[in-house]
């Protein structure tokens, strides 16, 4: 009569992820990720062992190279013995879909070392968006003892701009061009990003951008931070030192200002609110649909006979009921 | 000891809305973006008005000049006399800060214009990222009238991509580039695109890239629809005839092939889900903030005695009692 769990008991799982088995890991992240009852309940054993990792997030446009940057800052990284987990939540992301020869190269050099683990994750959600399990991935990395979690990201949109806004450090990527880029970082970008990186530096209007980003931008933030502006070659790895020492750095700075609470608090409000609303909606979902009352009340909506708010509340009425 | 409402009733706003009314589509839309009781009383009234409008979405990478593309394309409906709605969603839009000179001479021509309505929104959320008021926005502009409603994002993340799949029509901006882009498109964003608009055309590899579309890219849909690659240069207003053409051309073929009631349906059931969870969530929250309970359980989980999942059980049992 019981069910024979093909993913091992929740108990033996979670003492496998805290000991950095990958395979484990993999397994504990898919049912996370899937919602399932007995991911909940590895989370709740997983989550007292939490708090450590470094959690660095990397933003930028698409084509801004900022999937080559994160393998060439894990390396980086490892080569400073510390343990890496990367998160990709770029729906474009090379990790996500059909990568491009060059970095799946640089990929599988990276995923051959037993000291990284890399996950990525679609952005698009389930029926209505109930998806944004990002940071239960990230508590998860982190309860498997990674040292630096790298979580990369488009930088736009509701959910990546929380998850940036819940990482300790943010590396904001640009590219040398045209002056657009010094309007898109001023205008929206900026006011998250505690590191500035000019990628593809070896094109000619690298210093040009660099020294834009100098005069435009207001670089001593009031917290106490100045904004470090990085000229990086991601392709070649180049200046990865001088990135991490900066991400380091920041962190020391997080450390000794109270801003690693804050950030800790931060984060705890974001998990638990997405839990509440995912928990909250997955009930009202199940339950509408179960009585038929979701797809009446659609299709009330589509026909203009009742309007969406007024829907709504009939929706969570007869959840109740 | 009657408040006097300084926004005058609502039905009266409703019906100055109803009718085209610049200053009461701008006082309804501020209404309804901050969640009050009047501006949903006002929703009521307007969305049996409502299913007219063609809601045209806008998608592309920062630096892709979509946002001139918008500007230039609402001239071209002009011209064809319909009136048009622009709503942007892109927190790095010039609409929504700091304007470049260009873009807000641009931007001038087109608000002396009482046939256009601009509204832009930011992406970034309240508390728990309750926001989402876009689908309210694109009805109220409807109810007003608008023939076409440009709604412009950056087309990543989890909202953004709601709005996309809602839209009647989707426009995807790309640029001449080295080849990443076409990686870019086949990865993520291809899968919306109903055009194609390759911009800034006038740059020295628009055919090289416009070509690689056609080679790489399957434009022929199981649906029938053929996607058109467009090559524009927004900041001349070249081509945007031919791309108003393939719009309009787009909404013959929704009409024809069943697609517009699909699209309503869709719409309906992402606009009830998403005013269902305002309103769950809402509650939840002020009344867990009421007493205490809020902060209570966020102290929890950032010290890591409580994992989010459990914290938010017990947030949403608290919000019963």
């Amino acid at each position: 009569m019981t069910k024979a769990p093909s993913t091992g008991s929740g108990q033996a799982l979670a003492g496998r992820v805290l000991k950095g088995d990958r395979r484990a890991l993999s397994r504990v992240l898919s049912l996370v990720e899937s919602g399932d009852a007995q991911g909940r309940a590895i989370m709740r054993r997983l989550y007292p062992k939490t708090g450590q990792a470094h959690v660095v997030g990397i933003t930028g446009p698409t084509g801004s190279g900022k999937s080559t940057l994160v393998f060439a800052l894990a390396k980086e990284f490892r080569r400073r013995g510390k343990t890496v987990g990367v998160v990709a939540i770029d729906p474009t992301s090379p990790y996500t879909q059909g990568a491009l020869l060059g970095d799946r190269i640089r990929m599988q050099s990276l995923t051959s070392d037993p000291g990284v683990f890399i996950r990525s994750m679609a952005t698009r959600g389930a029926l209505g968006g109930l998806a944004a399990t990002t940071n239960d991935v990230i508590t998860v990395l982190d309860a498997a003892g990674k040292d630096v979690i790298l979580v990369e990201t488009v930088g736009a949109g509701q959910d990546e701009v929380e998850i940036v806004d819940t990482a300790h450090t943010t590396v904001v990527v640009s590219v040398p061009g045209a002056g657009d880029e010094i309007q898109t970082l001023k205008a929206g970008i900026l006011e998250i990003a505690d590191i500035l990186a000019v990628n593809k530096a070896d094109q000619p209007r690298a210093d040009i951008t660099a020294k834009q980003l100098h005069v435009f931008l207001t670089l001593d933030r009031e917290d106490g931070w100045t904004i470090p502006i990085i000229k990086t070659v991601a392709v070649r790895e180049e200046s990865m030192d001088e990135l991490a020492d900066a991400i380091e750095k920041h962190r020391e700075f997080l450390r000794s200002s109270g801003g690693l609470e804050a950030a800790a608090r931060q984060r705890a409000q974001r998990q638990l609110l997405a839990a509440a609303r995912r928990m909250v909606m997955g009930r009202i979902l199940a339950q509408a649909e179960a009585n038929g009352h979701l797809h009446e009340l659609i299709d009330a909506v589509a026909k203009r006979q009742l309007d969406p708010h007024t829907a709504a509340s009939r929706l969570i009425e007869a959840s109740r009921g």
